[in-house]
């Protein structure tokens, strides 16, 4: 485990790390906030084992940032929500997004947009919008598929916009 | 490798996690971003396996987020700089830090405060001053130790924030 032998760092950074600091768990959290919530669309989304899959899940429900809702019973099945903590990773998200546009985003431009829902301006990698000026949170704002989106991949990028709503 | 059959997703997240999505390499981050330059200092910070540590900083060299620099020759050594796509990385390691303060701090508070160099005032989580709001960028901003840090801990929170506005 992470020593912490520099407390007086910026140490809330090593827990956050501790908690999400790795590649699956904030792209669950991603996923999940784009309004995929049951654990087939994640495992097709993410393309991860199905037993790395369960246990980040079972580690995100622990941890409180996902909270699972049965959905049907017989066999019982279940989606997952974020819980506040988890619609708190939003900023993180959105730098991390703005991070991978400015420096890995090819010619056709980002492969999606972040917009404020309130007034359709563009969400700035502080999660401010650049139109009207609010500090927006997870659920001020919905994903569109952007420029770097081919034409045959739009289908599933709406849906998925679409559905980032009930966030 | 990370599948990527959802690329209208918020497939920027995905990129950034494919470079800094595994805790030592955001640590890493954090630590040169707090001055602390050398092999053997950033090894007593994180604990980590010299051999990870020296795989990791290779990496983050060669994605052009560290660049290396010589202090000594006869045996050559070096010291760890940011580029500006590491620098570019402050919007986020801020988000996951306040998300840590916010959902990780004990009583006691963050062990570490980032303030704006220019009216020392606090920064937000989403890397503004939450005085005078003016949008920063790493370079704006120092950190210094926190309510959450014990007396016995001021002495290198103190040295480390000092050594920051290097960055």
């Amino acid at each position: 485990m992470l020593r912490n032998d520099y407390p007086g760092q910026v140490c809330s950074i090593a827990k956050s790390l501790e908690v999400v600091g790795e590649r699956w768990s904030l792209l669950i959290v991603r996923d999940v906030m784009n309004g995929q919530r049951r654990f087939g669309e994640l495992q097709r989304s993410l393309g991860v084992a199905r037993n790395v899959l369960s246990a980040r899940l079972q580690r995100l429900v622990e941890e409180d940032i996902l909270e699972r809702r049965a959905y049907q019973s017989g066999p019982e099945r279940f989606e997952y929500f974020l819980t506040e903590k988890g619609l708190d990773l939003w900023p993180a998200l959105v730098a991390l997004q703005g991070w991978g546009d400015r420096h890995s985003t090819g010619p056709a431009g980002p492969p999606m947009l972040i917009v404020h829902k309130g007034c359709g301006g563009a969400v700035s990698d502080r999660g401010t919008c650049e139109s009207c000026g609010e500090v927006l949170n997870a659920r001020d704002a919905k994903a569109l598929p952007g420029p770097g989106v081919g034409a045959e991949e739009l289908a599933p990028a709406l849906a998925t916009a679409a559905s980032s709503s009930d966030c």
